[in-house]
């Protein structure tokens, strides 16, 4: 973990780092937030995960998130979208939705991509292994939330991983990848042609497994998002949740969109749901 | 005004439009912010200032505002930092502090830069009047704010023009434009080699010609600022406001540095300045 950038806010720090991944075999930027309570003790920590074309940088830019883990004293880490660096496979066209900045958080099967983007196990290993062994937050009160193809990989490794993970929100994810266009495009290639593969990175499928044992999942989603219909269907997690017993809040939110300006409208009510599952642990 | 972007925000409206400039010669883009209560009501508004290399849309993005301008009612109004477009003259040599993203809030006397750089006009005239004609914002509550580039103009502005602005604060402002490399490359170039027409843009030389009739004055400045010492001197502009009997509350912020971390950090406090400002008169 070599400190790449550091500035001082809401009487915290906003940090990056750069580390080289293991899993991923390539190095990998991170960007931390860690509120003054981290100062004297070990915090909880929030791991963020981003949507499509992003990288570590734009959540800690734009969700004005920092004054609320000030706040309620937790620690935020903004993960990358993919593996990063010139070795990497990206998508042949240039297309935003496949390759670099869209990883979508599994572990690829399928040449050419399963040589770097085995993103699951990063997001749900390596890297909470680094953070926990580098800076002061406590490993038994981590919460997993994210947007987009981010809600999507949130929700999916929350429910895969409930020892690692103990609280889970979304804001406009991916509800189910193996039915919309974005999952069908990106899964196809990094899982290949069997789509019985999907079921493990689809949220719908997984909150049937394991939603009755799942922790209460907050969901916000705008009612103006352009991409609410052809890709991201919370109709089909609502009915999944209800399928199987699971505890999810799914709040449609009139007006909103599919922009950070979304996000930074409800950010504090999802720092403040993961606070408050953290603390009754 | 043609809206180009419109995005749900903290229960109000983020805008962008686009407007034929008469006095820069060439199209301008704007970012509004307009609260719930504007729905039904013209309320205060506050115009913003943005440094070197911003355009309209950093401030909205990064600063974290809308919840605060929703929370006490007030409009938010981001302009850009020079004329634009492919007529516009630019640095020769591409330098970020001359030229396209360097208007500096002056009307330029040179040539080629006359032409269109007249920012001052821009500001302190043409924009509030298209503001106030097209949006509900009570033209007898503006308040004038901005960081570095933009700390330089609100404050030279606002002391200039107290009947168009009528409450001031700054971030990190360019404390003396005749005394730093910024102003002075930008200053000979746009009003030429006679330095006693450059006290007409030179916050702490209207200090001393206005201070003791202006309004109150807040400004935050980050004490790890790393153009601190070298561009914005802050004791220049306490020394000027002492002389002239101005009532400045100049405010170091102990590690805080000149990025929008800092000014995120406290623009609460500065919208909140506005608001009690403005509700007095």
């Amino acid at each position: 973990m070599e400190q790449i950038a550091q500035h001082r806010c809401f009487g915290g720090r906003q940090l990056r780092y750069r580390h080289h991944s293991q899993t991923l075999n390539c190095a990998m930027p991170v960007s931390v937030f860690l509120p003054p309570q981290a100062e004297t003790s070990a915090v909880p920590v929030l791991y963020w995960l981003s949507g499509l074309t992003c990288n570590d940088e734009n959540f800690m830019q734009k969700a004005g998130a920092q004054q609320f883990a000030t706040r309620y004293g937790v620690a935020l880490v903004a993960a990358d979208t993919s593996p990063r660096g010139e070795a990497v496979a990206d998508a042949p066209d240039g297309s935003y939705d496949l390759g670099l900045g869209a990883g979508f958080y599994v572990n690829a099967s399928q040449a050419p991509w399963s040589e770097h983007y085995q993103m699951e196990s990063y997001i749900s290993t390596e890297l909470p292994e680094l953070v926990s062994a580098h800076l002061p937050v406590d490993v038994n009160r981590c919460g997993l939330f994210g947007h987009s193809m981010g809600g999507h990989g949130a929700l999916t490794l929350g429910l895969k991983y409930p020892q690692r993970f103990h609280s889970l929100s979304a804001f406009a994810p991916i509800s189910s990848a193996m039915n919309c266009p974005w999952g069908e495009k990106a899964l196809s290639q990094y899982l290949g042609p069997d789509r019985q593969q999907w079921q493990q990175a689809d949220s719908c499928a997984l909150l049937r497994q394991h939603g009755a044992r799942a922790a209460r999942i907050l969901v916000d989603q705008g009612s103006d998002d352009d991409f609410l219909e052809s890709q991201l269907k919370p109709a089909l997690l609502q009915a999944a949740a209800t399928a199987s017993g699971a505890d999810l809040t799914l709040r449609m939110q009139a007006g909103y969109d599919h922009s950070y300006f979304f996000i930074a409208s409800f950010i504090e009510d999802h720092i403040r749901f993961h606070s408050e599952q953290l603390g009754e642990r």
